[in-house]
């Protein structure tokens, strides 16, 4: 379902808080001055993370991956601020990820163990401990900003927009709701980290079904969005289950939990795509007649980080040399007389208004018009589609068009 | 040795022309209205060529690899055009290769084995072999442009300026020759495919040899150049020895003589990555401290190709965190707590006016100038040096700032 964001509520046994409390600056205040979000449980949740691949992770990655290990069945809480990564801060910033959760478990009264942390923002600083500190006091009074939408706002940094999903689930008669906020536009900007999400569910899943859950919605959704090819020290989606509904979810409902899951999840990845530093456009690759999933995936992974294709989109140039182009580097085994692309709707899911032109057939350009190729590159979202002729498997990633205001946004940044 | 582009001179034994056909058009011309270039040996050379990986390679590259397993030790021409890349072509593509290597060798008086082809421009479009066949013809006849700088200059497409190397090598107090120019700025712009290399000797060289010098060479300087992370359908360097010097490179002089030619080939990989699209500023990046070479190299690649580093040299802020984060990403196995990052002049190969500024050690941020750190990223060339701190091995690759017109350069191609 598509919220308002002022409508956006998360599942049943959650709440959610936010405050400024002065961790971002006037440089990267974003959209918002919220800068410290509270997402808490009325009891303890069964709880999963995915985590960024990147070997340098931030302080709250790190505290976060042990937590998850010693106690993924009794999360209450997740605390995250904007402003400052905790990044590449030393054992310091691990002291200091502990002190958030510490303080945050003081005030909800539980243990500092039930209790996550995310950042964002600046790399290489330390926390301001004693704002942060007033910050969680700040969050349980009534000068806080109660509600989900106020947390989405919260851990923004060059976001224009919150970014918010939800999805109804129906077992067996029974509805549980899923439902999750994220962040992230650029990779890094001005040395923020980037991807957050924050995802609940009313349903009863155990820690194990609910990480394989997690892992798997994360890998066809968040995990296929390309905004620069950059990838952050802190990203992180966690997914709590606070059992609300009474509704358990075992191994026979876990597809289509981790379906709906997934659906929730793209929602959220078209909108980090969408929201990229500097783009005009969502656009949508996908590859199909791969012979297997991954290797669609290498492909349409390395289209949608060519800077030239991205250019090619802004510009609505329908430069189909450059996908190809692009595909042949991928390293997947492609045969390059197999290829057929077209731009605009094609034989796919998803539906868009342009028409879709075939531009390539069997690795030979058609005779196409020009007029109409270019008007798929202007529509929204893009629409890619390239078919490798070779097997049955595809996939789909995200990205947005690269204009000259990403180069700004990124290049003019004074220390 | 540096040239002037106006005293340029291949390597003895070897001629020069070039010529306008009108390949190019008007938006494509670049620097140089001159789109047809022969390099001609007086005799038989021995020949070594590296081309494109990509699984899209164009006619001339499929041609070249057949002419160079049958024909390694009987070379005499190679004619080159800029305009149209003769990529993505099918049958006729290749049918028009053959054709353009056996127009030259009829006015040349040669085998059409004996002739290398080479093109570089728009993809998809079939090259007017009407236009080709006037333009060779007039490769030798008076109206032609004779000498090295033509056709230097007729190779170019968005390339700003000619590239040009030459080095002279003494074995056992003889001289050898190396000399070569190339082009190369955009991986392809509008449509235009990207590098190649034509590089002369006067040894007398075995083609097993000269093989494995080339691809060594090339292997540690044209291929460690990122433009922007595309790879080309027609990348290619072709390597011709004529024996015109009388001095034989055997085994014993092959890293003498492999040396040299890899001398030759970074200077024109730095013109190349200097003379980027939208570029300001040749970046270097050096990564030290490796286990191995291949380690070294893949993080500064990652490096090399992430937007946020380049956005962040041509604003000329001292971003370290995405040089770290980029590191973090490559895949390559690095200790986040061992890292140490200088910008400007560091303990390795190179000068530079900036004094060495570090401002990361053992993973953690020093206590640095700000603006003599920004000051290096302003210098040009711009120096940047990572070290792994885990082994001994470095690798260097160059790139270029990334600006805003680079956007511009390829969003606004009307077809």
């Amino acid at each position: 379902m598509t919220d308002s964001i002022d409508t956006f509520t998360l599942a049943q046994g959650f709440r959610a808080a936010a405050t400024a409390c002065g961790l971002k600056t006037s440089s990267v205040m974003g959209a918002s001055s919220l800068d410290l979000a509270l997402v808490v449980a009325e009891g303890p949740c069964t709880a999963a993370g995915v985590f960024t691949t990147n070997r340098v992770k931030a302080a709250p990655v790190l505290y976060d991956q042990e937590m998850l290990t010693r106690n993924a069945g009794g999360i209450r809480a997740i605390i995250a601020n904007a402003g400052n990564a905790n990044a590449c801060t030393g054992p310091r910033g691990m002291d200091d990820a502990r002190q958030m959760a510490a303080l945050t478990a003081q005030t909800l009264g539980c243990r500092p163990a039930e209790v996550l942390v995310l950042s964002t923002g600046v790399i290489g600083r330390h926390l301001d401990m004693h704002k942060l500190a007033q910050g969680i006091a700040d969050l349980s009074s009534p000068a806080a900003q109660h509600g989900a939408p106020f947390a989405a706002r919260a851990i923004m940094t060059t976001d224009t927009r919150p970014k918010v999903s939800r999805r109804q689930l129906d077992i067996g008669g029974q509805l549980v709701m899923i439902s999750g906020f994220c962040k992230g536009s650029g990779m890094i900007h001005p040395n923020m980290a980037t991807m957050l999400a924050i995802i609940t569910t009313d349903a009863i899943v155990a820690p194990e079904l609910l990480q394989a859950a997690l892992r798997s919605a994360i890998d066809h959704s968040i995990n296929r969005v390309s905004v620069d090819g950059d990838m952050s020290t802190n990203d992180t989606a966690l997914l709590l289950a606070s059992g609300a509904s009474g509704v358990t979810i075992g191994a026979d409902e876990l597809p289509a939990f981790t379906a709906a899951l997934t659906e929730t999840c793209i929602e959220l990845a078209k909108q980090i795509a969408r929201d990229g530093e500097g783009a005009t456009r969502l656009v949508e690759i996908t590859v199909t007649g791969a012979l297997d999933e991954s290797q669609a995936h290498t492909v349409a992974d390395s289209i949608a980080r060519s800077p030239l294709v991205k250019t090619a989109v802004h510009g609505g140039d329908p430069n189909w040399g450059r996908v190809l182009c692009a595909a042949g580097y991928s390293g997947a085994a492609i045969d390059p007389d197999k290829l057929s692309l077209t731009f605009g709707l094609a034989d796919r899911p998803g539906d868009n208004d342009s028409p879709a032109v075939q531009v390539v057939s069997n690795g030979l350009p058609t005779i196409y018009d020009q007029r109409a190729a270019a008007a798929t590159l202007r529509s929204d979202p893009v629409l890619i589609t390239l078919d490798l002729g070779l097997g049955d498997a595809w996939a789909t990633v995200w990205t947005c068009d690269f204009s000259a205001e990403y180069i700004e946004i990124n290049a003019h940044y004074t220390t």
